[in-house]
């Protein structure tokens, strides 16, 4: 069955100019809504009962636990567990838990009371002892880019330690000679997936030294600091490999604070693939999730669940990609050798 | 009472980071936690039962509904409710409308039906007879940032034809001689009070026209689409008000690529106060509004109104300031005169 985003795709148009369209709000020239009515049309996509009025309709509800509604990353998640609950006429209720236990506890026992028809947890607190209650409940959940070490749980992720690897032989294969890694706290799976796909490669290099590294939170102001201790205590790095495109959004704005030219004094990748990195002087090579992607198919495997069309738990590990941008693009505006 | 605000800033940190020590997470160095600790016991501040376990608590829960989870300035308005509803053992489920009107009447009647205690809505679609199912179930409601034009429920705003006039004054002061606007849609208020700030000045002006208006969405593509036609349509504009500051982002981004110096070329300034520009080369002027202090307010009013603290309605507005910063410093490379 054809998506809200497939239609989105062919027609070269935004999801939200498709809604937009669907629900025949303002904004969208003549054109452009030719263009999405043609790909509708030619995808056989029929927009959901929901998207059309709500008559009769038994009202479903999951949830979705974030850590940081301020990192984009998470937004982008959202917006593919949304699309694809609309498609099913569920609502989404957001629960934001900064990262704190007692949040997180706090909302799976009102999500439990509130009965909701099932839960997508992002989280590195949470354990299987805390989801008993929901799966006493029979409230399906199920995993999304942190799990736990958990059979008992479908899990939806991205391959991160492979991503850290395909930044750093980036990194290397344009001439850094010495690269520095920018790691989140070591709590969180991803933040250590990410380190040992860089650890694994730089340490074979001479030049590696455990100082290379230096954690920090996962946002643009744990980037500003981290570069100002890497550039500190070592004065001829030449790359860097953060965690995050937070962090290498922060991690940019200090470099040219402190007089560096990105690329060619420091190349810089970063994780994610935010929209956010296409913003910046230079725009930031980054290792790109399939985001949108990845909401979609938690989404997509809770409902299945909660229809009882799958019973098995199941792993999907979706592949990353290399985007490259000016960050990496040393010496590009030399002229071409002839 | 102080709130976790408050410690914050007597510390110098993050409310995150305040959390972060409160709940004894990894990652607050030993000074910062010894600030945040003196803080605490200067202001006498007392984290929540709820920040330190759950013990016999009732479980409130309030609603906020936002428009568009991927402008930060929404999730910044999210973080003043939360921290405000922590402090008072609420827990917020967050509803993402995409300003969908069909997606708020779903959501709209399952918070009735899941019996939430309370709502703040962040809408242009919903009415007073929409609202009327929650009156009668005895949910409070207050409106933010875009309240439909009503006395019946409180409501909590800033002054956005007042802002819009400071950044026309700022560009003008700053020696602009043709400014255009990158409006919002009409059909939010916020964008209309914009809209009338600016013309409310400009319209005095010989060189104005109203081809320097250009209507976009409130977000970074609008900014870069309308930037390509006010450029074309009006080759000597030399200022820029942009209705909110994604729109303000991807207009940098937009004049950049083609080719134009900012400031110096064409001054730019934006409105929200979003920290994303900050990031950017210049960095961007913007009416700041007070995003977390909106939040904050919202969330306090409908918590005293369940509290049966309040009964009346009333309409706070907040004041917006100027943040002056690099694109429209024009000239600032220049030797100072002497």
């Amino acid at each position: 069955m054809a998506t809200i985003r497939d239609v989105a795709k062919a027609a070269g148009v935004s999801v939200a100019t498709v809604s937009r369209v669907i629900n025949k709000n303002e904004y969208v020239n003549k054109e452009t809504e030719q263009k999405v009515i043609v790909a509708m049309q030619e995808l056989h996509y029929e927009p959901s009962s929901l998207a059309r009025g709500l008559a009769g309709k038994k009202m479903n509800t999951i949830a979705l636990m974030i850590p940081d509604i301020s990192n984009p990353f998470f937004p982008g998640l959202a917006r593919g567990v949304e699309d694809v609950a609309q498609q099913y006429d569920f609502n989404v209720f957001l629960c934001n838990s900064d990262d704190l236990a007692y949040k997180e506890k706090s909302y799976l026992e009102i999500l439990r009371k509130k009965s909701i028809d099932g839960l997508i947890i992002i989280s590195n607190n949470v354990n299987e002892e805390e989801l008993e209650p929901l799966r006493m409940a029979n409230i399906p959940v199920v995993l999304l880019d942190r799990p736990f070490n958990e059979q008992n749980y479908s899990v939806v992720r991205s391959n991160n330690r492979n991503g850290a690897i395909m930044a750093v032989e980036h990194l290397l294969a344009i001439g850094c000679k010495k690269i520095a890694h920018i790691a989140g706290p070591e709590k969180f799976v991803t933040a250590r997936e990410r380190r040992l796909g860089y650890e694994g490669i730089v340490s074979q290099y001479s030049w590696y030294t455990p100082s290379l590294i230096e954690h920090a939170n996962f946002d643009i102001e744990g980037g500003k600091q981290a570069v100002t201790k890497l550039v500190a205590n070592n004065t001829d790095i030449d790359g860097i490999f953060a965690g995050n495109d937070l962090m290498a959004l922060g991690a940019l704005k200090q470099l040219i604070k402190l007089g560096k030219n990105v690329p060619d004094d420091i190349a810089l990748c970063g994780f994610d693939g935010i929209s956010l990195t296409e913003l910046t002087q230079p725009e930031i090579t980054t290792i790109q999730q399939p985001i949108y992607e990845m909401g979609a198919a938690a989404a997509l495997t809770l409902i299945k669940k909660l229809k009882g069309e799958i019973t098995e738990t199941k792993i999907q590990e979706l592949d990353v990609k290399l985007i490259i941008r000016g960050s990496t693009e040393k010496g590009k505006k030399l002229p071409l050798a002839t």
